[in-house]
């Protein structure tokens, strides 16, 4: 573990889980919470997530060798500046976002010059959020992407790569433009098409919603996730996701382009390729949490 | 248990878990397979799902007072004018098939004056095939789906209910257009959203492939399913699935409007709306599961 005391500002679901996973660890370091709820802190106390729990800043930081912004996005750029005077010269500070172009972009100029930043973005979560879902395994087997620019600081970059590999990550770096357009695809996108299901077909009044299968219920799981916060992540990541729904909309119109022509073969090889990538994704799974 | 003897013509997923279920009742009935593979017959038999393994269809049903169609629809339309001079006067008649409309409508001529049709649909399956995959609590929680017409027989109606309903399925009926219109929003578009999403997604070549979270996965589980089969579903129920198809289209212009507006609050109204929906369907589950 590359850092001997390590500050989480925001005791949520990543932040939490974060805890708890440092905790976990043979040297573990040490651990200050802050955050601006009362209730949270006093339940990732209770969870022993960490070892100092506080609503004030200046505490939280003192003798960090790390922050990490485990906050909403909106959350991370009114904390920056009040961060600026507090942190030590070269402390390091990364963050959790799910969106990496505009904070990369933006954040080291507010952190100031002690800090030396490195986006980061563990791809770990669920439907759940808050501290109650928080666990030490979350970030296990997780691909989390470091987002470098010619900014960064290549010290602080190889200690954030060694932080989240510690904790069980397959880390992998990527430009944070890079970066936006792969989770467009890969996050946003499918969270946007199974909200869009649930919407079509889980209208008030509707038969179907009491015989749904466990196909359905697979595909639209993520639809529970937290909606204000996929609004901020959607939003923040407008155009590539606006570039992904019109993808996602032309594939659709190949498979009605083969039912409305009944055109059997046509529909059968759309499947069959869709199968042979899903098969493939699997044995893609197994590589990426063994290779790191 | 309303039958005495079993006849179970296809012995792949659905129709070896049955085979598997039947046997765990407390007085299990006489069970007779029937199938084209001799290699499939083999496995059912030494996974101990029935008593009887032949390819002589003659031989597969006498005795049988209900015989289960478990073949995909096109070996079902083909076995039927074979079956009909072998069944005994009152037989009962049922499938699994996933499209009911033209099944209903079909199958009673074809199978003769001495069947008494039901049109049975269990919404359960996997994206796995064949009798490797099966297991004896397949059916249990599912939904089942009986789909009669004016010409169905009442009493062989009650009897095909009860049947599933002692396998653990929650019984439902509908008529079959409405049958076919409701599976084509909660199974069929949901598979062919999965589908376009790893068509879109996962292209050779990609690097995203390899840093797909456990959301993308749960999204296009079902994409995996037998190739062949689906493309058989979906063109058989090929209106249905179209019309479902376009209202999908219809949803993601919704999103990216909102996102190309730059309309926070109305992609929060979507959001908000898919996660309550998707919360309720949980609850709706749980219902389904118990109150049959």
């Amino acid at each position: 573990m590359p850092f001997r005391c390590v500050t989480i500002l925001g005791p949520g679901l990543l932040g939490g889980s974060l805890g708890l996973a440092l905790k976990t660890l043979p040297s573990p370091p040490r651990v200050q919470f802050w955050g601006r709820s009362t209730e949270s802190l006093l339940l990732a106390k209770e969870r022993g997530a960490g070892d100092t729990f506080t609503s004030d800043l200046r505490e939280a930081v003192t003798g960090s060798d790390l922050v990490v912004l485990c906050t909403p996005v909106g959350v991370m750029l009114r904390l920056a500046p009040k961060l600026a005077p507090l942190l030590a010269p070269g402390t390091t500070v990364t963050d959790v976002g799910s969106v990496k172009e505009s904070l990369v972009r933006t954040l080291p100029g507010l952190l100031g010059a002690n800090a030396r930043f490195v986006g980061s973005h563990p791809m770990a979560g669920s439907e759940q959020a808050g501290i109650d879902a928080a666990r030490p395994d979350l970030y296990r087997g997780a691909v989390c992407m470091v987002t470098p620019d010619l900014s960064t600081d290549p010290g602080a970059l190889d200690s954030v790569r060694r932080f989240w590999a510690d904790l069980g990550c397959a880390v992998r770096e990527l430009s944070p433009a890079a970066h936006d357009q792969m989770v467009a695809s890969v996050s946003h996108l499918p969270h946007t098409v199974a909200a869009a299901l649930v919407n079509l077909v889980c209208r008030p009044g509707q038969v179907a919603v009491k015989l749904c299968g466990n196909g359905f219920r697979d595909t639209t799981r993520i639809a529970s996730g937290p909606a204000g916060m996929w609004a901020e992540i959607l939003m923040e990541n407008r155009h590539h996701v606006g570039t992904a729904i019109s993808g996602m909309i032309e594939q659709l119109g190949e498979f009605a382009g083969a039912l409305e022509r009944q055109d059997q073969e046509g529909l059968l090889a759309l499947l069959e390729r869709a199968r042979g990538s899903r098969e493939s994704l699997k044995e893609a799974s197994k590589d990426a949490q063994s290779d790191e």
